[in-house]
């Protein structure tokens, strides 16, 4: 059986094809350019694969994921230049008679992530999936559902307590300044530094910032949801600094509730190379067929 | 049919019998002594009632709620002078043949509101309930779970972005200082400014400050679940504080996220004198039957 994947990002678009037991036929990755192109190169790749029985698309956002809502299945207020109000679902579904899941990038990795778990023979039942990137932003997986019935969650921009180093860094989010992305999206290290994350060393402080905040992020996620498992993907992420994120959460805690081992709580993808979305995308796919 | 419910409050007990369109017959309610003895009242008066169906309890905590676990139906380490450690559900159970439902006093609440939001006609997905009182804690229902795999979430303890005015009180949580409940909580009235809070009235800018920390609260829940409606109960709570709460909120979320009117989205309870959690256990003990 052949299951597509659409990994769609604000950077560049993912396309694969898989089998039913998740494992990657084929695949090709481009740059994002304008909507209509970008979305055709994909059905021009599907196209290629006449056996296709399911797609699944993990896609940047915002995008409208409720289902009986007008709008569904289209990207809506983004500020991707040209992808404002685009009507993704409506022209893959113009080119294929196929059940079509729908959901956003960080959903995809989360059920991902989910579902490698179970294949490893550790079924969780709940586990939220982080990126901390050029953006932020959370999915969760409640029992094989994802939380989120007004629409997708925006765990990206909740407030939090300021690091007394870093009063004075008044953050980057355009629209609520020092959210959690304000404070640790990968462009801060400029915005705070001049100088890029990747050229800052694990050692400066910076990072014992980032993991302050990051450690909040994932308190706030055990707190309101009690997952089993906190995973975070994305490029400011690398096992270096989940150590100081953990240091850091358990300080926060303070014993007060029981998460397990750390070290098994707050982790790195089980997917290599970023391939959770791909992973999540194959699952979803297929479960569109069941 | 007759159900029974416990709201099992560190202060007091309230125990009603009601119907199946939970109604209550009769209700008792008194202060909360010792467990062993506090517990034997609530059976002395369900004895009354031969013909009681199933029971429901919504308690004080912490508690353990995981089925699986070796203290489920416990109140586990609890600050309650004597209650630390009480097998509160075996007690019932020795006492009674009947199915017992065992959750959280916020959890109660919050499947009381859910319930009430039915029965008048507009039934909701998702519902977060928050007691600000003594102490505070919230409960999520989400397509009539609630949400909490490894146990109860404790939102009382995430960490705010501290008001510019309140940055010298410390917070009065024993375990996080100034997390939400060491922020907002009951008492602070009277760590803050030497009076309680039913003496300081709403023109006083206190009740700002408590307002933007319980918006910020309102935002992580919106933020990170989506819910439809979210609740507060308390007794700190009143509709002249929820309409501060309300504005600081929209300041918060600089209409990043459409949530609908405000006045339906933030509100008070719609049970009368704090008899959401006695509903709330009328549909869990009804539930248990079928």
């Amino acid at each position: 059986m052949l299951l597509g994947s659409i990994e769609a990002g604000g950077t560049k678009f993912v396309c694969a094809v898989g089998d039913e037991k998740y494992v990657t036929k084929a695949h090709i990755q481009y740059p994002t350019t304008q909507p209509e192109e970008t979305i055709q190169k994909a059905i021009d790749f599907f196209k290629q694969f006449p056996d296709l029985k399911a797609i699944s698309v993990a896609s940047f956002g915002p995008i409208e994921i409720r289902q009986q809502a007008e709008m569904y299945g289209y990207i809506t207020d983004t500020p991707k230049k040209g992808w404002s109000h685009t009507d993704f679902l409506g022209q893959l579904k113009a080119a294929f008679k196929l059940p079509i899941y729908w959901t956003t990038d960080v959903n995809g990795s989360a059920f991902g992530e989910y579902t490698l778990a179970q294949l490893a023979g550790q079924p969780i039942e709940a586990l939220t999936y982080y990126t901390i990137g050029t953006g932020v932003g959370a999915g969760t997986v409640l029992g094989g559902n994802f939380i989120g019935t007004l629409g997708h969650p925006e765990v990206g921009h909740v407030r939090l307590k300021r690091h007394p180093d870093d009063l004075n860094f008044k953050g980057i989010c355009p629209y609520h300044g020092d959210c959690l992305e304000g404070l640790v999206a990968g462009p801060t290290f400029e915005a705070r530094t001049g100088k890029r994350g990747q050229d800052i060393p694990l050692s400066d402080h910076v990072w014992d910032i980032m993991a302050y905040y990051v450690a909040q992020a994932a308190l706030q996620t055990t707190l309101h949801i009690r997952p089993q498992k906190i995973v975070f993907g994305g490029g400011v992420v690398s096992e270096a600094f989940l150590k100081k994120v953990r240091q850091q959460f358990a300080v926060l805690m303070n014993d007060y509730q029981a998460v397990g081992t750390l070290e098994e709580y707050i982790t790195m993808p089980l997917a290599q190379n970023n391939g959770s979305a791909t992973v999540g995308n194959f699952a979803l796919a297929y479960r569109t067929l069941n």
